[in-house]
């Protein structure tokens, strides 16, 4: 067992800092060691200067040449990803990367394949599977207290939709938000989601329809174990982040509501007020960012796997693109067709 | 207007007991004529004689053709509903006929003609709208406030199986349960659904596969007013009758949750429990029961169009046979395909 | 065991009305042979013949003399109650009398007496014994699956003040409000009140001041069994009818919260808005009214005690007259002292 | 303002070590300079190192004469507060005192003074000020939105009896525990305590009559604004740590439920279950530990008034001595007898 991991991170947008935030406060096993960030300024050198970091660089191979580091963090745009895990793995680095690894199924095939062969650890960042609330509703489906799932249900809604300059180039729905709950129910079911079927709309922003993408989603599962799923999506829930997921099994159902600032119910004349869900993900997996990468440094210092692997980098990328086609066709895809 | 409103039963079974029941202790204004049911015995002679009626016939022509009757209620096996409708019509009678007319959609276009052609009032007993939560729902989504619907969900799972004997004939998961449902996501909605996509599967008890039906279905819907809808179902809920419905729209969200039996909270050591919900439709719909029949009555003594019409009686039937040929031919289904 | 029961009526107020509806309605085991109202006017002869009530006078001992009468129910203003009781008793009727018996103890236990001696039923009308609610809390503790009561706590606020002309003679709010709390304090603890401490204020309706009564008041209470408890009272919530109880025990606390129309929730960029509590006391305890008379029927029928007999009538007005005595004094105050 | 705050810590207790962690880990502009400790030992030794203070004594003074230190946190046993906050402010040192301060009234009469003629800083650890629930409610009231306060109603039970070697030491239920309720009373209704009334029982552990404390009590209070309160508390809850606040007020009511650690809900043919409240003061004040010490630091670095202040560590002290006194004589205690 490693005593501290020494890490160093690609990408200081806004989730990069997060995380390194997170480790600075929260991780004192954890040190990071040299940040990379192609549009390096004075405002990230200043941040990184808070929270102790010198090494900064614009080039990503800066760090991931750096022999003192044990790990690297993943936090650029998605397009670079690929790239970056191959060469942190050629490096013999252990490997965070955030969700998604690439659009492409060729470009994930070759960046996992390259992890394999260096035999380093990869892990992806699929937040959600580390939150307090959908972590319990598959402890209670894991632990088989209620058999077999049957019904798997997500609602997954953005408080507003994101700005057509990020939208642009996110992938589109399935790919840059539905992708989430895609890695939620394979989580959930404890089972691979083999068929999809898509009905969504514009109902928001008009303007999505110029680049082929929809704002309002439905998606069914069929899993492997035989029990089916659905998940819908919104790009604007107007009352906050709306994260609700629900496992109905032989013997019953778990289920789990939205977080909430506090517990306050205010009655009056007008009516019975309870606060609004936390208003994104900023706030409401605030806990769970700080324990997946808690989980990576736990692998990485131990020598275990990590909890969300390469596998679950691939499929959710698969039933993505299954989606779209269904979307487009008019039928139900197997994810074998992809 | 008349004072008062004199009806016949046809079909003294659990539902037609009911009702019966419901008038007599609740609807002073109504009074039951006559009872017919073909297996008129002992027991339903002592059950009349406790509600007051006394002309009790095993031919249903008896009632029909009763002069001082105004309207009929029809309880009896769904396969004769078509043709006592028609029978009622030409005798002049209104009419509220259990759900659904038929399976078959000529007979009930034939119905629906005799309806339409003697002028006769129509009511079919699609319960749930006459719910205090699922109609609160529609009067939020109806009252424009939160702006146009995006997603309509339903959740129905009945408590536990009925037995085969009920199921071999009941016309199956789509006809028998989730008729329900396509019913309220037409009602929640305000809007005609336009297609389908089913996912279903034997889960729960295997000799369904001999006549081929389900237990576990997810269907979603397409309105014509660019919506998209879902709706779950299980025949096995174990908790008790699971009746949530929620509308997502422009502006916000509307949702209702299960009622139970009381507001309890016990906090022990061992947990925090609550009531289970209402176990069936007779404890659940208790109240919407006797709301329904009040509605029709009051069409009737008003000449008023009754709020659940012959329009409302085909077409959940016709979306019932497009998801059924949805689960068996893998693609989406036009409702205009039927 | 009787077949049918007949009774009288004597008060055709609001609560009198309701009972009759109720019985009309929803018992066809019971049969309501005259009503006596001091105040008999047109309105009240419509009512009464709409529920089929023919024998209608303004002098009760019409009804209290009626050999085909079994059982009397006792609607009519509190200070008329201690001698209807007494003559009831004496003509050999059972007795349903609404609460209070009365505000002054002498005569209260003369009547006690009379029945006693008279050897007739007396059921005095604490309704919210009758409440799914209270009586899942009362259950719970009776089942002794919590242990031992340790805190009992009841709070008890009225949607909006009551008539100045009311309350005027209504015996304040102790002995006109809060005496359903002290009655609901026994029957949740199981326990006889021994001493209480009482706080008190006009924080509402200045006027009170001039008749020597308070609109917000909290009471503590010692039990025989050594548990302690609290209710608190307001003559305005503003929200609605709030009617919780909470005990907690040895092992655990069971509560029960408000009831509402509905379980919707509406999430909006505003809030998130549930329904507030039904209104008052008709629409609370609606069902409970139902209940408690079908209780009293039944003893009645098999010859059965009450529920809620003479003690229960007699000690929450002890109570009311320690608990004013409190306020005054500044001091805990023993019922043995009254 | 100051960059950066130098803090000293004396008592490296559980609190102590708490408050230590929570600004290593979360207060970048806070610097822990040095410690100390009576029982200093090499496990305190270990965990100070792991934080990154070195500077460790076994005195007192070594902290409070240490010219590089601003502010002092006094975590020590409560015997020792008063002393150490009048050597603390004769050197001019800001400070944050765990509470009570005293026991004595005299003793933080003392204290109090010697920090005003000093015009030193101080803040009490009424750490349930900076809880979002309970801040809330006070946010509610502050606003006016519902006018003026009528009813302050605290519950708070601990989930399990603190062990006797800590209670016979703690002053008593009202000292020691109640003394949180106190001082939520003051800050919700944000009026000051004039009279209490308090009942009380031993219904857990016989064996705290042979040191004359309680183990139940509620206790009533009015309030200089003419509003009225009342606390509840049990030293064994069993079901986790119950704390619950409630003010009613002229247009309505605002209160907040107990935090748990996730939303799931389970619902099976035995019940449907939640989780139970976070266990005790550790998980359910969590972050309200963090954020008092940040509202005490950002006093000291912006030289700013602290939230909790002389008179906030005084007025809970005399508010106990009072409900106590209460308690022996049976009889309403106003403040002004203290």
């Amino acid at each position: 067992m490693k005593d501290k991991v020494n890490v160093g991170l690609l990408g200081a947008g806004r989730i990069g800092k997060l995380h390194a935030e997170n480790i600075a406060y929260n991780m004192p096993d954890v040190k990071i060691v040299a940040i990379a960030d192609v549009m390096l300024n004075d405002e990230t050198k200043k941040w990184a200067d808070g929270i102790g970091v010198t090494n900064l660089y614009t080039d990503p191979d800066m760090v991931i040449n750096d022999k003192a580091i044990d790990a690297i963090l993943i936090c650029t745009s998605t397009n670079t990803h690929a790239d970056l895990i191959v060469k942190c793995a050629k490096a013999g680095k252990d490997i965070f990367c955030e969700k998604p690894i690439d659009f492409n199924l060729d470009k994930i095939n070759n960046a996992l394949s390259e992890v394999e062969k260096a035999g380093v650890k990869l892990q992806v960042g699929f937040v959600r599977r580390f939150d307090h609330n959908h972590k319990k509703v598959r402890d209670v489906v894991a632990s088989g207290s209620l058999g077999k799932p049957h019904i798997i249900k997500v609602t997954s809604r953005d408080p507003a939709p994101q700005p057509m300059e990020y939208v642009k180039f996110s992938g589109g729905l399935f790919m840059d938000m539905m992708i989430h709950d895609f890695d939620m129910a394979r989580y959930l079911s404890g089972s691979e989601v083999t068929e999809v079927a898509a009905y969504g709309n514009v109902l928001i922003d008009e303007s999505l329809k110029s680049i082929d993408d929809i704002d309002t989603a439905i998606v069914m599962l069929k899993f492997e174990n035989g029990s089916i799923g659905v998940i819908d999506n919104s790009r604007r829930a107007g009352y906050g982040y709306d994260q609700r997921t629900e496992v109905h099994c032989d013997k019953g159902c778990v289920q789990v509501s939205n977080d909430v600032p506090n517990s306050s119910m205010v009655s009056t004349a007008e009516g019975v007020f309870l606060e609004r869900p936390l208003w994104f993900f900023l706030e409401r997996y605030n806990n769970a960012f700080i324990s997946e990468v808690k989980a990576f440094v736990d692998a990485v210092k131990n020598d275990r796997p990590t909890p969300v692997g390469s596998i679950d980098g691939l499929m959710p990328v698969k039933i993505a693109i299954a989606a779209k086609k269904s979307l487009k066709e008019g039928r139900s895809v197997k994810i074998s067709e992809i």
